[in-house]
């Protein structure tokens, strides 16, 4: 459920028959205006997306763990937090995980690269047969990957003419520049 | 070599019997104030360890692999960027490594860390029979870890009674951490 009032949200939650996979994202403006609201439906969510300064901002907690353990505790089993060039927190019940940003000098325009994150992400899971470390983890730097190609372009041009082939060959890069 | 007037650290340097491997770290004083000795003093090392505010300094680049680029274009072959709690950043000729720090919630006292860094890295190194990509990234995850014991209290009060064993158990979850 992408960015808007959180009413709206539940709403369409409310309409959707018994979902596989829930996913929520919020901003500054619903945190800080409609913050029952949003906290009555993150019980209701399973994924809550959020930048370092939304989950900062809504936790009241500036160390990101703390922060995720706190969110966690409003409902939401899984937690990713999105830290712009520094890359990506998750934090569920059974593990941790921690990924860089994607490591590129090639940055015209970073608008959407959070979104594109949450999309390949999301787009991941949507393939998978089941949903649990190995593919969420796998989703997670596809998520990162996607976003490292967005930001080399204003808009969605660069998006636009991705192929998965290409995507899967800069995956495989970034995983040697994680691997220890 | 740490951390002082680089006229110190030259002269140093020129007491030294051919050594294997030279790091060098530096700041925002030596950065602004003694640029020419420092970047003098860059050609003769191997290493070069800064924090993401130095790098930034020292090459004008705001972008990290810029920054790392043009670092390594003043003559060390391999460059190392401290970011803090967002992890480091590996660059040299033939790859580059990147990690996020080891999340945690246990942060005391963050004085000291990228130190800690440093030392957890070129330790590791001086006890490897090569030095390579493979012994680097691992020195990278040594130092990464080494560093989240530091932060857990004051000065040396947590590293004085740290064992290897209990590090190297922490490696091993942090391979977890970021492994995909």
């Amino acid at each position: 459920m992408a960015n808007v009032d959180p009413d709206i949200q539940r709403h369409l939650l409310e309409h959707m028959h018994s979902p596989r996979l829930v996913g929520l994202d919020s901003m500054n403006y619903w945190i800080h205006h409609k913050r029952p609201a949003l906290l009555r439906l993150l019980k209701k969510i399973n994924i809550y997306v959020a930048n370092d300064q939304e989950a900062r901002a809504l936790s009241g907690e500036s160390n990101l763990i703390k922060a995720a353990k706190c969110l966690y505790s409003y409902g939401p089993k899984m937690i990713l937090i999105k830290k712009g060039e520094h890359g990506v927190l998750f934090f569920s019940d059974n593990f941790i995980f921690s990924l860089p940003a994607y490591p590129t000098d090639k940055v015209v325009d970073p608008t959407g690269a959070g979104d594109t994150f949450a999309g390949g992400f999301m787009g991941y899971l949507t393939q998978t047969k089941k949903i649990n470390a190995q593919t969420l983890k796998k989703a997670i730097a596809y998520g990162t990957v996607a976003a490292s190609f967005n930001i080399e372009d204003f808009g969605l041009k660069r998006m636009s003419r991705l192929t998965l082939k290409v995507l899967e060959h800069r995956l495989a890069r970034f995983k040697k520049y994680v691997l220890f």
